[in-house]
C-alpha cells in the first residue's frame, strides 16, 4: 500500500483524533497525580482519587472501543506484517496503535478497577506500614495486588514467562530472558569491579560535605544547572516533593521536581539533575507528533537512560565540576570553602553498600535491581510466596552487598513499586544504566572536544545529539533497535563497566 | 409520587452516576484553571486549551446524552410541576437536573468548542492588549467571541431579551429586566448617597496607609484571618495570582488566591477577605451532596453575598479592626506605628470616583457594574457594536462618575470577563452587594452580640448562622427565593442602601 493513501484515509484520521484525545486524558491525569504531590490540600485525597478513576476508566474505555478496533482492523488489511516494522511515520503510527490496542483490549475493564482501586488503598497502608517497619501490616494488601496482577499477566498472555506481559509495559518488546542475559553478563564483572573499588577506597576517607547549603541558593544553582543541560525554561518548572519525579502535560509544559537538604546541597541538585534529563527528552519529543505514537516516549529504560546520562556520566564527571565547583563554592561560602575539587568528586562518587536503592552510588545501584527483578519474578511466577518476601530480600541482600537488613523499612518496605502494583517496572533501571554508557561512548567518538565543552558549562553540543538521536524519534524504533541503530553495537553491559572502571582508575 | 419511590428508582440511581460524572469532570476542569492561573508554564497554554476544551466537550456530551434525556423524562412522568418546587432532597434535585439537561441540550456541540478554545486564545491575547493599552489587539477575538455568544444565546432562546439566556448561567431563573428594574431602584439613590458623602469627605484628607509590609508577614496575616472567618485549613490553600479567584477542586480541596503590594497590605487581605468568602461557602456545601445539585452553589450572587459580606460588612467594621488592627500594627512597625484605628477605617472606607472596578469602593463599586451591563446588553442584542465599546465606556464612565478615562487599559481592557466569554456575569457582583446587606441584616437581628463576638476575634456565630442558612442548602431554593425565606423580604436595594447611608454616617 503506497504510504500517500494511508496517511490520507478516513480511518486513519478518525483514529489520530482518538489517540489525540486519549493522549490528552493522559496528560491531564498527570497533572491530576502532579498536583497530588506538590500542591493538593491534604483533605483532598479521596476526592483526587475518584478523578484518577475516573480518567483512567474514560482512557480505558476509548482504548478498547469498537471504533478503534474497526478502524485499526481495516487499516491493517493488507499491510503485511513486516510492512509494519518499516521506520515510515504512517506505518510506525499503525504499529504503535496495533500494540496499544491489542494490549489493553487484553485486560479485562474488573482488573483494571480493581488495580486501581486496590492500589491506592494499598499505597496508604504501605505508607503507615513502612513507618512502623513492620511487613505484615503491608503483607495482605501485596498479596491481593500479587494475585491481580498474576491474572493480568495470564490475561495478557506470553510466550516463556509470565513476567514478559508485565515487563513489556514499561520496556515494550523486552522479554525476561533478556534481562536474564544482562545481569548475567553485567553482575559478575560488576561485583570484581566494586570489591576492587571498595579495597582501594579503605585506604582513604570519604571527604565530609556537610555544611550550611540555604535552600534558595540551592533552587537558584540548580535552575542554572538545568538551563545550562537544556531544559527550556519557560515551557517547565521545578517544585518540591517528598519522592522526586518528572513529568509531562503536554507540549510546551514538562514539570520536574526535587526534594532538598540544607546540610548537603548535592542530594537537591542530582535530583534535579536526573529529572532534567526526563525533562530534556520529554521536552524534546516532536510537538507536531503529540497525540501518535511518534511524540511518545519509548520506554522506561530509554527515559532512564537520559535521566542517568545527565545526573551520573555528565553530572558526577570532574568536567562538569571544573566548571560548577568554583560557582558552587562562591555560592555557598559556609559549605564547601574548605574543600578542593577532586575531594569533592570523591565525596560524589563514593563506592559504599547501603540499604536504600534511591541513595546508592552507581556501583552498588544495580545489585538493588538485581534483586529486585529476582524477587519479582518468583513472585509473579509463583515460586515465591509473599510472606516469604523479607527473608528472601535479606539473605539476597547480604550476598549481593555483605549488609544485614537491620528492619524491613530498610529492606523490602522501601520503594513505593510494589504498593501501585508496578511490578516489572525495576529492571528499566539497569537498562537505563547501560543504555545511557552505550550513548556516551557513541557521541564521545561522534562529538570531539565533548568534555572541553563541558569545563565550558556548555552541554548543547550532548544535548542535541540526544534529541536528534533519541528523543525526537518517539517510538519510532523498538528501544533495543534505537539503541543498536544509534551506538551500532547490540545492547550489552560492556560500556556501562567501561565506563565506571575508566572513572574510577581517574577518581581514586 | 411517594419520596421513597423516587429515590429508589433505578433511573434515579443511574442519572445519579452521571451527573457525578459531570461534577467530577468540572472538578477536573477547575483544577485545570486553576494551574493555568498559578503555576503552569507560559509555554503550556495551547496544550492546556486543548485540554479545557476536551473536558468541556465531554461535559456537555454527557449532559446532553440521550442516557440523561430518557432516565429524566421517566422520572418525570407521573410528577407535577408544581411538585417540582418542593424543597424535598428527590424533588429539587430532579428539577435542576431537568434545568440543566434542558439549558445544555440547546447548545451545540460546535459553538461549546469553539467558545472553550477560542476563548483560552482570546485570554492570552486580552492580557496582550492590557499591557499594551490598545484596545484593537483585543477587537478581533472579543467580536468573535461576541458572535459566538450571540448565537449562543439564540440556541438557548429566551421570552424577553437574549441577555436572559445568559444572565441565566450565573443566575438561574433570574431575568435582564429583573436587573433593570434593581439598578432603577438602586442608581439614583446611591448616586445621592456618593454625593453626600464625597461631599463631607471634601473636608478631610485621605490617611495615607502606604508603608512597608513585608510578604511573608502579610501571607501570616492573612492565614490567620481567613482561618478566624472559618476557612478550613487542611482542606484549603492559599496561593498568589494576577487576578484573584477562589474555585472548589472537589470536597477537601478549596482553594483561594490573592495578590499581594509591598507597599498597601490592604490589598491582599481584602483579596483574602473576599475569596476566603467564597471558600468558606465551597467548603460548607454538604460533602454528601457533591455530585447532585444540592451539593452545589446555587448562584454567582450568592456566592458573591458570601464574599463581599466578608470582604466589606465584616472586613471593613469598626468591630473587625478593633481586634485585628493591634495585631496589624504588631506585624507591620513600619507601615502602621503612625496610625489610629480611626483613620486606618477612614482609609479603607475612603470613597472616591476611580478607574478599576476591583480597587473601588464599595459606594461607587455598583457604578462600574451598572455601565458593564447597559454595554454588555447593548452587545448582546446587536445594539452596539464591538469597535465602538471603548467610546460608550468611556461616555457613559464620564456621565457616572465623572472622570475622563485614560487609557483602554484602564477603561475597557481591565477586566478578565469578556476575554472568557462571560458575557451575563457582571450583574451578579451588583446582586451579591443587594443580597449581603440583606442578609447581614436579618444576621443581626436573630444573632444578637454579633458585633461583641468580631471585637474579639470570633467570626463563628455568623459563619454558623450562613452555613445553615445558604451553604448548606445548595440549589434546593431558588436564589431569590433562598434570599426571600432567610430574609423573609423581597430582594430590594434598601437593606445595602441602609448599610452604606449608616456606615458613613458613623466613619465620617
Amino acid at each position: 500500500m503506497a504510504m500517500v493513501e494511508l496517511k490520507e484515509k478516513k480511518e486513519f484520521k478518525e483514529l489520530k483524533d482518538i489517540f489525540s484525545e486519549i493522549t490528552h486524558l493522559r496528560g491531564i491525569r498527570r497533572l491530576l497525580s502532579w498536583d497530588q504531590e506538590t500542591f493538593m490540600p491534604k483533605a483532598g485525597e479521596k476526592n483526587r482519587a475518584n478523578q484518577i478513576a475516573l480518567i483512567s476508566t474514560l482512557i480505558h474505555q476509548r482504548l478498547t472501543s469498537n471504533a478503534i478496533k474497526e478502524k485499526l482492523y481495516s487499516l491493517l488489511e493488507g499491510i503485511n506484517t513486516n510492512e509494519l516494522d518499516s521506520d515510515r511515520a504512517e506505518l510506525v503510527i499503525l504499529r504503535e496503535w496495533k500494540r496499544d490496542y491489542e494490549r489493553a483490549v487484553k485486560i479485562p475493564e474488573t482488573i483494571i478497577k480493581e488495580l486501581s482501586y486496590k492500589s491506592v488503598i494499598a499505597h496508604e497502608v504501605w505508607v503507615k506500614a513502612r513507618e512502623q517497619k513492620d511487613f505484615n501490616i503491608f503483607l495482605p494488601h501485596l498479596s491481593e495486588l500479587i494475585k491481580l496482577t498474576r491474572e493480568k499477566a495470564k490475561c495478557l498472555g506470553y510466550e516463556d514467562h509470565p513476567y514478559d506481559a508485565l515487563l513489556d509495559e514499561y520496556e515494550p518488546y523486552e522479554r525476561t530472558r533478556d534481562i536474564d542475559e544482562l545481569f548475567n553478563a553485567l553482575i559478575p564483572p560488576l561485583k570484581r569491579l566494586y570489591e576492587k573499588i571498595t579495597e582501594r577506597l579503605k585506604r582513604k576517607k570519604r571527604p565530609d560535605i556537610s555544611g550550611k547549603y540555604p535552600i534558595e541558593r540551592q533552587k537558584a544553582l540548580s535552575q542554572i544547572m538545568a538551563s545550562s543541560l537544556g531544559l527550556k525554561n519557560p515551557s517547565s518548572r521545578i517544585d518540591t516533593v517528598v519522592h522526586p519525579f518528572s513529568t509531562k502535560i503536554g507540549p510546551g509544559d514538562v514539570r520536574i521536581t526535587t526534594r532538598w537538604n540544607e546540610r548537603d546541597f548535592t542530594e537537591g541538585i542530582f535530583g534535579i539533575l536526573h529529572e532534567a534529563g526526563h525533562g530534556i527528552y520529554s521536552q524534546n519529543l516532536l510537538a507536531e507528533y503529540y497525540g501518535t505514537p511518534l511524540g511518545e516516549s519509548v520506554s522506561l529504560g530509554i527515559h532512564e537512560s537520559q535521566s542517568r546520562l545527565y545526573e551520573n556520566i555528565i553530572g558526577r564527571s570532574k568536567e562538569f565540576w571544573e566548571f560548577f565547583f568554583p560557582i558552587s563554592k562562591g555560592i555557598f561560602p559556609d559549605g564547601l570553602s574548605n574543600l578542593d575539587l577532586n575531594s569533592f568528586l570523591l565525596a560524589i562518587n563514593w563506592v559504599e553498600p547501603s540499604f536504600i536503592r534511591v541513595e546508592a552510588d552507581e556501583v552498588t545501584y544495580n545489585f538493588h535491581i538485581y534483586l529486585r527483578f529476582t524477587i519479582e519474578k518468583e513472585l509473579i511466577e509463583g515460586s515465591l510466596s509473599p510472606v516469604d518476601i523479607p527473608l528472601k530480600w535479606n539473605t539476597l541482600f547480604e550476598e549481593l552487598l555483605g549488609l544485614k537488613v537491620p528492619d524491613d523499612s530498610r529492606g523490602c518496605l522501601q520503594d513505593v513499586h510494589w504498593s501501585g502494583a508496578a511490578f516489572g517496572y525495576f529492571p528499566t533501571y539497569t537498562l537505563g544504566n547501560v543504555y545511557g554508557a552505550m550513548l556516551f561512548e557513541k557521541a564521545k567518538e561522534e562529538l570531539p572536544g565533548l568534555f572541553d565543552d563541558f569545563k565550558m558549562g556548555k552541554f548543547r553540543t550532548i544535548t542535541r545529539w540526544l534529541g536528534e538521536k533519541i528523543h525526537s524519534q518517539g517510538r519510532r524504533y523498538r528501544p533495543k533497535d534505537l539503541i543498536e541503530k544509534v551506538t551500532e553495537n547490540k545492547p550489552t553491559p560492556s560500556a556501562f563497566l567501561d565506563y565506571l572502571q575508566e572513572k574510577y582508575r581517574q577518581i581514586i
